[in-house]
């Protein structure tokens, strides 16, 4: 079968590999309809490798290196289960939770699978869903209704992820909230807090393209750094600051700007890949009694969302922006996010010419 | 009457000023017991000016400027009571909330008076305890019980500010802590924790006079940094970190590690006065969902621990070290605190002989 492979930095091939054997115990093998491109697989195609099994496996990876299938925001259809398998059945459609979890922490113990001591992906620590069949655990799958399409499905996962970040940033309805970053989790976070009640949401982004796509996920207003000082202008639009704050920018100096966007003892949920230190003065936490929480993945979220896009209380559609081959993954996929990432959410990638 | 004013860095002087007019509507004035000398007092004479109003009025400060009479831990008897005052009475014992609200802001609106737009403290933007006399706001009195002496009156004070701290943490009846810092406020955090049910309390201290002073107020064990690895050690004891850090310690290095000596979606509480920035990679709170909180003061944390102390459920007598004179309290109070940390939690201080 076709799979899209992390081979080195910069060297993403697809390739001819087997197809899963029959999925074990608690296992599912999926037929993949879409995956979507994570900003995670673009950070592994860029400058990776930082989370991908390069050269050392997994705890949880067994003994999985690369080449190693990249994919973790899918959709699909059951082909085959494995023993004991009573939740799902084949021929059901389902969305996936891709978190991979040792089940024996004190995190997977206590339900809070999603910050597992271990905690391993697949895509990135074993072979992940940008290909036609892949094998999941089974009580990872989300199964979704009739009304859904697969493209939905498949951003769920990124949806999921913001959603998590709302419910873990304790926002309540008429809050006020401003969203730093309008890439594919800051767009999600604005969905999300639209969705549980937000009052206002605004939105930090100086990417023209980007600027229109928080518009479209409903942004109440668009501040952009380019043209004012965001300060000044949350200090214009709120006295003195929102309620809560979703910084997904991750570079350097956001988290002590983010600090200061929202009011004393406001909220700021952190979601972002951060890659390097960023200097914070604390006593603008202790002094102020703000709280900062981070936000990571999904838990039990699937459902969640899948829900409130079939009771029509959110619409996901505006994360999907364009879908692609896998043969195209790299121009098409990769390159053209790092080219010109404007007008993009998420691209998804199916390895099925017909779901075109 | 004498009054210990702030003029300047290492000029703190023991001087003769009037006595505060009859209070006005609202207002109290007590005769001072005892005040305790503050980490911020200390600072102040060491570093300042920080927060002290040396040559700006604070907006709340009625215009007041250096010099300027210090002292914000203070307790006392009721001599005169402004028109108006219903809650205290002449002669009434009390323990003194110190904080100057503008009462206006959506902090003070909400109640959340210790986060006020404004905040300011008395003994540092207005005259403050470090005096015979001292007129005061009446609602921020809090009468204390015959059976609480005026040294334990004074340091409800600093036990409060832990207190609060205890209670934004959300820490929780069998919660395992760690407490960076010894100091008045560590060693308060400590006896806080321990009164709200921790089932373990660590501390981090280096000073042998402090850690003496953490096993005297209960800590379960101290860690000393210069004996081993502080995140090896937490390691050893807990396996996957503290349930929640209360950091007041204050150097830039001290936020990242109080972030690892917690578990995944533990809490730090960072009550210190940081006076730098301090490099954090954020991945460390996005990736384990930890959760940072500041907390500032008290609000009404007062009668909380008063009536603590009162039902014997916490004993804060540990904080008082030692009683000085008034005109003692640069040799025998700033000066050797500088000199001599070791021993000391809280020096009382106070402006009339026969409490010595």
């Amino acid at each position: 079968m076709k799979a899209a492979q992390w081979y080195g930095n910069h060297d993403v091939r697809v390739v001819d590999v087997p197809e899963p054997p029959a999925p074990p115990a608690g296992w599912v093998k999926v037929k993949v309809a879409f995956c979507g491109i994570c900003g995670t697989d673009l950070h592994e195609y860029i400058n990776g490798p930082q989370y991908v099994s390069a050269t050392t496996p997994h705890p949880l990876g067994k003994g999985k290196i690369a080449p190693l299938t990249l994919g973790h925001e899918a959709a699909g259809t059951i082909v085959e289960v494995g023993p004991g398998v009573t939740n799902v059945k084949v021929g059901d459609r389902v969305s996936i939770d891709c978190c991979l979890t040792c089940d024996e922490c004190d995190m997977c113990k206590a339900g809070q699978y999603q910050v597992c001591e271990k905690i391993g992906f697949y895509g990135l620590h074993i072979d992940g869903a940008f290909a036609e069949y892949v094998n999941f655990r089974a009580d990872r799958m989300n199964k979704i209704p009739d009304s859904m399409s697969f493209e939905e499905a498949t951003v769920v996962e990124p949806a999921a992820v913001s959603f998590h970040a709302v419910r873990q940033s304790k926002m309540q309805a008429g809050d006020t909230v401003i969203v730093m970053g309008c890439g594919p989790i800051g767009c999600s976070a604005i969905l999300g807090a639209k969705a549980a009640g937000a009052s206002v949401v605004y939105a930090v982004e100086k990417n023209p393209g980007r600027i229109e796509l928080a518009k479209k996920c409903g942004a109440t207003g668009v501040i952009n750094p380019d043209k004012c000082d965001v300060l000044e202008e949350v200090k214009r639009l709120t006295g003195s600051g929102f309620d809560v704050c979703f910084e997904t920018i991750g570079t350097p100096w956001a988290p002590a700007i983010a600090i200061e966007t929202v009011h004393n003892r406001g909220t700021i949920c952190m979601i972002a890949n951060y890659m390097e230190d960023a200097p914070v003065n604390f006593i603008r936490i202790s002094n102020t009694e703000k709280t900062i929480v981070g936000s990571l993945c999904y838990n039990n979220d699937f459902e969640r969302v899948i829900s409130m896009v079939k009771n029509g209380q959110m619409d996901i559609s505006p994360l999907i922006s364009k879908k692609i081959y896998i043969d195209d993954i790299v121009t098409k996929g990769f390159d053209e996010l790092v080219a010109n990432p404007g007008p993009y959410l998420k691209i998804l990638v199916t390895p099925d010419k017909s779901l075109l």
